[in-house]
């Protein structure tokens, strides 16, 4: 009887699907909602009709001709339509392909083409947007209207269905077919500041993974008390997995539509009452402010998420004392699903101390693993100190992008992030620059992000960016670029021996430009290509002060 | 540059092992602590502490010997050690093997030869239990003991080496092997009532995806705020995948060694103020009891999880009067890792309404998948009426049994569960009988479980057993075996007057056995096989009344 050497595991083999999620959401909790703020106020749904409706969704893009593999484009706000397509596209077996409304006409053609979109549904009140490049997309058979065309929009988008009426046209009860956890589910591009957009392809088990991971106490602690308000928009990285992992749990979901705005956001808590919560710091920044002046109750609120940019530590904290809601930061990116790590102090903290742990970038989740390395590829300590760029893998961290070559984003099959940080004894990562950024000077990296954050303090400096210049004896060396407030002087020597008392004495720029604005890229950042383009064109005011960098 | 129809994941392949859950938690939450209740105190070492001794068991081991899915049996009590193997065995690719130290002896020597345990890790305690059948094991080559052993204690195990011994002639910094999630990870034998213990071998998937859902709010909700008493015995379904949770999360984990009792407990808890706890009901039954009596300070935990058995309303109440925590009943078995299913309120539900919820079985876990089937397969509805067996399936649920034929414990490749009962339209399950118990008259089924609990409600019941027998009109019939208290008289029409008014009309017995006994299992639970037995074998004082049943 003896079977020593010859065990062999008798699990099931049950694949990590979306058809599970979907299966789940819609009988288990089959009378969870999901709600959409509209001008006169809400529409709502059960998890079981959403469910019905993404069936119809599906057999009507069979009919157009949809087939496993093919992409399925959408082109639209946060609504239960959106979701619909989240949970039909995939589960068809399709590519559900979120299009980010905000992109420059030229990125949007590239990579509807490029992610060979054969269907794109879209919101009728973004019609405009999307008419103006329909000639130039290559694959794009069919375009598929949600909501109340005005008059004309048929003509913009000519051949263009409706919605409703595709989905009126099926029945009940879909076949769902029954797909491998490894297949495609989901595709959506990055927005590199460099190069052209590159697609990311979730897969079903990276969805369904990355969703179940949020569900955790480690990260969101969701369940079926909560009611997810999702602000973050569903075209970024899939709506931070939030729509799948309301459904892994039977957490309601109320959605803005195009109402993202304070107003907007105000009226959607008070009819909703969420408890839960993602958008990017903007909104929340906006949304204090908005209630400086306005009645905003969000007393309902036991969590929000923040990510897509650091978090400043002076909103966590006004958002907290005027709301009663504390958020917490989440990072992540396109390539990493997107949650792969979130920032919660750890147990014991004094409440005085919380503040410095949740400023940080954050622990990574499990199922995420990060290591620092140097720029020769050297693993670095989990000291606090030591510098160098984030890598990460992980079960929801991509591995290549779709249809191009990017093998310098990737070392020995981990992810390099392309952000510089440190990562202490406790995990805690603190990024402190993005890696194309940073400034390397005689074998140390100088922090521009630290250095601009430290120069702004000054109160004559309204903006400030540095960028790495080459320097003969360091091999670069910071540049500041400096914008002074209107009625202000300062000279370079000034806000140098301010600096002193803040950064390392190797850290101090020689090179000063003070100049009349910092170029800006299309979201907002201060574009350092176009600032060290100026720089090697000859094209800034710079003065150099004596060098103070001794040989360490 | 179009790529209609050729979409691919880019995701990483990156496998989903208990190796990971080791590094997270030994890195990230490196000072997470594990500690142990002794006769003195507490003893307690860190998460990167444990991490390294699990790396020195695994060196150890393989100079003993053990490869890649060799079998180490555990024998012992939860304690750090044990925690140790339950990363050790399967991080080096070999498969751990919980053993049953309650088992009978033949039992017990059947399950350590099938399962072909090469080496088995035993608490010197324990030594007396395994040593009287050492000499019928045919793979163990080695015994290793942790704890001090006794003299004479090497006697009964000749050859056993001291655990501590062979770590501290190992070194830190062990070399994990890459290993596939598919692997064998860990091995736990059913204890069923008929026939040989059969062996579950779970997969370092199914453990991952089991701990993983384990966190989430819709089960435990744990974080690293959290300190997990674990009370559930580590030999039975790999402890409830508790030990493997804490890690993905960062909570603490507190064990109370050989002292599981009242008195045991109460001093854990106030040493170490734990805010979670597992165990099945007679331990919280026990311990309510004990405080009664004696000072007992729970008020440190959040949540209490109960399974193994039904837990009864009143002890769920009467312990969240006295101690102000909340017992949550959790719903599985060894073939599904064990929790399948949680039974919390749904979100809603009225104070006064709560324990309608809280009584029942549960919902379905993410990952898991229920449905009901009638005797011939039929799939039934969900409506809270319809009876049938609860069939599973998911990452973590069985397909097969460890080298033994067992394709009636299978349909359509997912698990016959055993439990009969019912599915109401949110998903609730409510187990009312095991299927070899139910009683199948006339093309519907009675719940001798329902039958016995009506009865027990009169005042002259001590006990009530109701099992199945054949009767030539409708296939089965109750008969209820009956034990009166000490000077109490009842006859069978009196009690079944009695029972007319509690349950339907044509469950009304018909036979009643008045007997001094009901037979019991090892367990402690009424041995329906042994009452069928002595019915068929003219051996029960059977009075016939007239039937009440009508075709309907």
């Amino acid at each position: 009887m003896g079977k020593g050497g010859s065990v062999q595991a008798t699990m099931q083999q049950f694949p990590l699907t979306i058809a599970h999620i979907l299966r789940h959401g819609s009988t288990v909790y089959a009378d969870s909602r999901v709600s959409t703020l509209t001008g006169e106020g809400i529409r709502s749904a059960s998890f079981a009709d959403v469910a019905a409706r993404a069936g119809r969704l599906a057999a009507a893009l069979r009919r157009l001709g949809v087939r496993a593999v093919d992409c399925v484009g959408t082109f639209g706000w946060n609504h239960q339509e959106h979701l619909e397509a989240y949970y039909a596209v995939p589960c068809m077996g399709a590519v559900l392909h979120t299009l980010n409304i905000r992109l420059f006409t030229d990125q949007l053609t590239y990579v509807i083409n490029h992610g060979g979109d054969k269907v794109v549904i879209v919101d009728a009140t973004l019609i405009p947007l999307l008419a103006n490049l329909a000639g130039d997309l290559t694959n794009v058979e069919r375009y598929v209207v949600v909501g109340e065309m005005g008059k004309g929009d048929l003509s913009l988008l000519p051949g263009a269905l409706r919605y409703e009426e595709l989905l009126a046209a099926e029945e009940d009860g879909e076949d769902w077919p029954e797909l491998e956890e490894s297949s495609a589910a989901a595709m959506c591009y990055t927005t590199g500041t460099t190069g052209d957009p590159k697609g990311v392809v979730y897969s079903h088990r990276s969805v369904f993974l990355h969703a179940l991971s949020e569900c955790s106490g480690a990260a969101f602690g969701l369940s079926c008390a909560d009611r997810i308000m999702l602000v973050n928009p569903m075209f970024h990285a899939m709506g931070w997995g939030l729509p799948y992992a309301a459904w892994l749990v039977g957490a309601d979901l109320v959605f803005p539509g195009p109402y993202a705005q304070p107003e907007g956001l105000s009226r959607l808590a008070a009819l909703t009452r969420p408890t839960f919560a993602g958008a990017v710091p903007t909104v929340w920044s906006d949304l204090l402010r908005y209630s400086e002046s306005h009645s905003v109750d969000l007393s309902s609120l036991r969590m929000i998420i923040s990510g897509g940019s650091a978090v400043p530590p002076a909103l966590m904290d006004r958002f907290e004392r005027r709301h009663g809601v504390r958020i917490v930061q989440a990072w992540g990116m396109t390539e990493t699903s997107p949650v792969a790590a979130v920032s919660f102090p750890p147990p014991g903290t004094a409440a005085g101390d919380e503040m410095t742990w949740r400023a940080k970038t954050g622990r990574p989740l499990h199922g995420v693993e990060f290591r620092l390395c140097d720029d020769a590829g050297n693993l670095l300590p989990w000291d606090g100190i030591a510098v160098g760029e984030i890598e990460a893998r992980g079960p929801w961290v991509t591995g290549s992008y779709h249809a191009v070559e990017a093998g310098e984003k990737f070392h020995d099959g981990w992810l390099r992030t392309g952000d510089v940080g440190t990562i202490d004894p406790l995990g805690f990562v603190q990024i402190t620059d993005r890696a194309k950024d940073v400034i390397k000077t005689g074998g140390e990296w100088i922090s521009s992000v630290e250095l601009e954050n430290a120069l702004m303090g000054h109160p004559a400096v309204r903006e400030a960016a540095v960028v790495g210049v080459v320097d003969e004896r360091w091999g670069e060396r910071p540049l500041a670029c400096v914008v002074l407030r209107d009625d202000t002087t300062a000279r370079p020597e000034e806000l140098c021996s301010f600096l002193s008392s803040r950064v390392a004495r190797w850290w101090l720029p020689e090179r000063w430009a003070l100049i009349e604005v910092i170029p800006k890229t299309s979201v907002g950042k201060f574009d350092k290509k176009a600032l060290r383009a100026l720089y090697a064109g000859g094209n800034l005011p710079v003065e150099v002060l004596p060098s103070l960098t001794k040989a360490r």
